[in-house]
């Protein structure tokens, strides 16, 4: 199943893709995508509920995020190109929740900003409680999957003193969607093609399967030193091919477009604007 | 005006004090202290609000929290505890909002622990929308103050591979509170002492006069990079004293009891409890 929320900001309604990938109507079914709910999301038959007519705004595909958590140079090449050593463990940063942002809106570059970068990066959602889970048990605790774009301001991020968290929590620096995809639909997480174009250039076109830590070792991980709780999103890091690699660096500005997906989660586009 | 939440954990009722330090019910008045209240909060008079009676536990003295943003090393003598150097610009890191608790509920020691410090710290908490404020208007923006213990896991933050989130995010390791406290009451910010014991030995003695950046910096700092929301708490720093500092280094352990305060801000209790 691949759920959404549809409409503009702040007053998105739960929606259903059907088989022929419109969007159905679920604010029949659940109030919104978040909490509980995405511990036993509907088990309905999309092409019974009704057609939502138009090709509405999409939103965060979930309500309630109470953490964006993000992994830090989790393929061995993006480390490369970041000059950084592979982590012999997960490196875990924070992006503030205030810089989630539908999967298509404009992303606003931050005032002043030189060094904006783009990262596709594989979504993980969290459906159930986890707390000191092992790595055996950590998929039963994912809702789905979905596309993060990790946004990175890399002065504020890496120039301005200690911790990312910086440059890497702007408005808008979050675009999460278009779909929640259920596991089932997926298939094996560590098996999916990513990649990003930026002006129809490709910058970043790597898989899953280069990661470091997978994604049930990450959640496992993670649960060992903080609960992770229903509609928690965490960001799996990125595959090389950043702006900040490039050979000389090329950063983001506004007019420019990315498009991004994951295989089997869709796709975004975001054009740059002024902030 | 001192606002507190009272009730049991996910239950709490706003309430506000009295001139005699009882509760009384602002339930009548507000639905909790949370968003938009947060910038307009009830100018009542408590003498004529419902006493509530007995002494209910204490809840984070705000609801909604988006947002746990931390500033490192804002004391010179504390980043030179720490064997660090004082910084140049604000270093800023999250809380998972998942270790927010009450000002004096058990702190759950992190499985494993062997390095658990606790950090008294001056807590800010956002009333209005703040992005791109000058210093000179940041703290329009403040609701008012509380008490943080910015619990940390030092060796998670400093000795498992980059980023401070991983030591500074357990379940309990965020005790706010126990007052929300207007500004008009506490005065000027950086003329607040602030205190630790541990077992009712002091450790941390320290003053807001002595911060590398103010609050007002502070805020104006932050709404450079990100919007600050209502809701949104931000603790600005710790004074010399903790444990990881001491020599040799004295951590927390299942018994040891906190006591901690910042001048007009109340006082917590905190007892370390296997987690």
């Amino acid at each position: 199943m691949r759920f959404v929320r549809y409409g503009e900001i702040g007053a998105e309604k739960p929606g259903v893709l059907d088989g022929d990938g419109n969007i159905r109507d679920l604010s029949g079914q659940v109030a919104d995508l978040a909490g509980d709910v995405l511990g036993a999301l509907p088990d309905v038959d999309p092409a019974g509920l009704p057609l939502v007519e138009g090709s509405p705004r999409l939103g965060v595909p979930v309500a309630g995020v109470g953490k964006l958590i993000a992994i830090g140079l989790n393929y061995s090449d993006h480390a490369a190109e970041a000059g950084m050593a592979e982590p012999s463990e997960p490196i875990v940063f924070m992006k503030a929740t205030s810089c989630l942002s539908g999967p298509n809106d404009p992303v606003e570059l931050l005032r002043g900003s030189e060094k904006t970068d783009y990262e596709v990066e594989l979504g993980v959602v969290i459906g159930r409680h986890a707390k000191y889970v092992s790595e055996a048990d950590a998929l039963k605790h994912v809702a789905g999957y979905c596309i993060v774009n990790d946004l990175s301001e890399r002065h504020f991020q890496t120039e301005r003193g200690g911790q990312w968290t910086k440059g890497k929590s702007c408005d808008t620096y979050g675009p999460v969607g278009p779909w929640l995809v259920t596991p089932d639909e997926v298939g094996d997480p560590q098996d999916l093609n990513l990649w990003c174009n930026v002006n129809g250039e490709v910058r970043q076109n790597g898989a899953t399967s280069s990661m470091i830590f997978t994604v049930a070792h990450i959640v496992s991980y993670l649960s060992q030193m903080m609960s992770l709780q229903p509609g928690d999103i965490i960001a799996t890091g990125t595959p090389p091919g950043v702006g900040m690699g490039m050979k000389p660096p090329s950063f983001l500005k506004v007019g420019d477009v990315m498009e991004l997906g994951v295989e089997r989660l869709g796709r975004q586009r975001q054009e740059i604007v002024s902030g």
